[in-house]
């Protein structure tokens, strides 16, 4: 069950952009399994991949294409990653932008495909074949949260989200949709997320602010450490809005920036909010690092340690095993009489030791909470990091051993 | 339930070592807290630490007293860590040193006190105090099996091991227990054991030898990723065997340092067998690495990767699960083509892909075993590593959210 997560409300259409969801029979709970987002000509596209050696096809294919040609779909299939499927995977990725393009009268190259799902198995092709077939059919601007579902795999609610701003009396819309539940610990990138505005703003300067955006918000959040083979985060831009064209440095630019910002950073955290079997939602603050690497060492130590989150699970206010992982982060010559750690506001750690004025029932006041942040002051420079994580639980490991049965 | 580990059969008594265990108090229900190791005069003693920059109380003290003295005797409790204690964790530490030293009449400094349980909690210093009056009354050379279960917390069985060689014509025996099921990944150093030879073998070349020892075995497994405040591994030669001291190079400390090996890889063996909540006994081999450095990186990624941990669990064939980690492992330029995996003898992944011979029946009948061998070669060079590891249950989960409770 996520943790503080609604339902999606209404998600703004984007002019110049249509969608559509279908049940083609990948997955085999008759869920919809193949969406695709039509993109009218003319639009930008930037987008961020994973950094897993062993990225999926869909994921080498979509970056090739994004080099030669303006996209003019999204393609995207759950239920089935692509992923370690060789040669074969590869003319699959390539098939289905084939038969995608026929339908839309465009290149192949124009069609940037996405899977996601289980690892190691090959497309159902003549299914897929059926899927296509069907979808192209009733394309709408307003099947957003429709889509949102279709790209779901282990997640239980549809993340998804959109934002209005003005820009040079314009109104511009930003709306996006994001997967992702489990295996997540993006590298310079990100699980599944399709974001969509109606702004004008150049290709390269769209990148810029994409990874920029992702950098802040999928960058920042961890599962349990395991960076997927086919992560990956798309902003398209279709220039409908009017506004003139955005320049990096401008006040509009900053202020799309921002915003931008905020629905990576609002759909990266309804990840980790419906992260598999999580029953916490925890901020993981480190401060006063010589460097954002050394920061990020500490915050993801604490993140990953599977002592740390089962005592999060348990609402334990086993402080100790926060220290443990702060000691056994590797930081250079750590001075422990420097170290200061938070729960929310009660302080545990004081320069090393634990804190004079600290209770078992103040801990345990703050661990009884949904949200909790972990606040880590090192008092050895200047750098910070922020991150985002889970706990876990029986349902976990559940959902985790039972993922194929 | 422990995976292949029987209970320790009959432990050697080593000459001019004597032990005991009892219940102090410390533990909850009731279980032996409390155990002394007394070495006669004239033993040499080499150990290793952990490098978690909170190490506990205990761990300083006993470093600073092996700088100083000779050990006359081992302080060990269970059921308290004395780790993030402060400076009232230090004075207690010290204070239970001088209990000890004055019943033995010797010099504080040469107790050497270990502690082992939950961090963060000061010690109960009257119960200690009572224990200690109580503990050397019976001291035996015959009580290692009561001082392997004394020094347990969550482990289900007692960890010990006895060998025996010839050198120079002389019967020289080696005995060692240790403890330890979850928060474990040793940093060079490795979780509580303590081994005692009869050899004559001088400080300098003993510590050369327990430092090799340590590296192919306590520092080569991992449960959970989690480096303990308190790993320590203590090695006490008593020079009783008559055997001419040992000197590095020679045929009989070669002889002496591969039992060594052996004693310490079954120790550290029989830790991963018990690990908390383990139904599988794992080994990852990485070969053809450009450094140990590297192999060690891909072989703790698996290691540490709860998705493989769970399907390892659900003996579940998810073979993408470790291809996925082998690609995040962070290995520079990795070519996927050059990686092969295989489970047991069984190949899954030839030069990045399926291989063509596999089946899902194949890798389901390794997996159903209940000791796996998971083999990665990276055709990058000739350095290889091996580690130990277990699976994540749901008894994991459940021994460490209940473990204060």
């Amino acid at each position: 069950m996520a943790v503080g997560l609604p339902e999606p409300e209404k998600i703004l259409p984007i002019a110049g952009i249509k969608l559509n969801a279908v049940s083609a029979g990948i997955k085999k709970n008759g869920r919809d399994d193949l969406v695709i987002l039509v993109i009218d000509e003319g639009a930008s596209c930037a987008a961020t991949f994973t950094q897993n050696a062993f990225c999926a096809a869909p994921v080498i294919l979509a970056k090739k294409h994004l080099k030669h040609a303006s996209p003019r779909a999204l393609l995207i299939n759950s239920g089935n990653a692509n992923a370690g499927t060789g040669e074969t995977g590869m003319q699959n990725a390539i098939q289905s932008c084939q038969w995608l393009a026929e339908k839309l009268q465009c290149s192949h190259n124009q069609i940037l495909p996405f899977s996601t799902g289980v690892i190691g198995e090959q497309l159902p092709m003549p299914v897929l074949q059926n899927g296509i077939e069907k979808i192209i059919n009733d394309l709408s601007k307003d099947n957003w949260l429709s889509a949102a579902r279709g790209i779901m795999t282990t997640d239980t609610i549809a993340k998804a989200i959109s934002k209005t701003i003005t820009l040079d009396g314009v109104e511009v819309t930003i709306s996006g949709i994001a997967k992702g539940s489990g295996m997540i610990c993006p590298n310079m990138a990100t699980m599944l997320a399709f974001i969509a505005t109606d702004a004008v703003i150049e290709h390269d300067f769209l990148q810029h602010c994409l990874s920029t955006a992702v950098a802040q918000s999928f960058n920042a959040i961890t599962v349990d450490g395991d960076t997927s083979t086919n992560d990956a985060c798309v902003l398209v831009a279709s220039h409908k809005a009017g506004n003139e064209k955005l320049k990096a440095n401008s006040l509009e630019a900053q202020t799309f920036i921002d915003v931008l910002d905020e629905v990576c950073q609002q759909l990266a955290q309804a990840i980790v909010r419906d992260a598999e079997g999580a029953t916490k939602f925890v901020t993981i603050s480190v401060s006063q690092a010589t460097s954002k690497a050394e920061a990020n060492n500490v915050a993801y130590t604490i993140a990953h340690s599977p002592l740390v989150k089962t005592a999060l699970f348990a609402s334990d206010p086993n402080w100790g095993r926060i220290l443990a992982a702060v000691g056994r982060a590797g930081v250079d010559k750590l001075d422990i009489t420097g170290v200061n750690i938070f729960l929310d506001d009660v302080c545990i750690v004081r320069n090393g030791g634990v804190d004079a004025a600290y209770t078992e029932e103040k801990g345990q006041a703050v661990m009884n909470q949904d949200e909790i942040i972990i606040k880590v002051e090192l008092s050895r420079g200047d750098e910070s990091t922020s991150l985002w994580t889970s706990d876990l639980s029986h349902e976990y490991v559940r959902i985790n051993s039972e993922y194929r049965s």
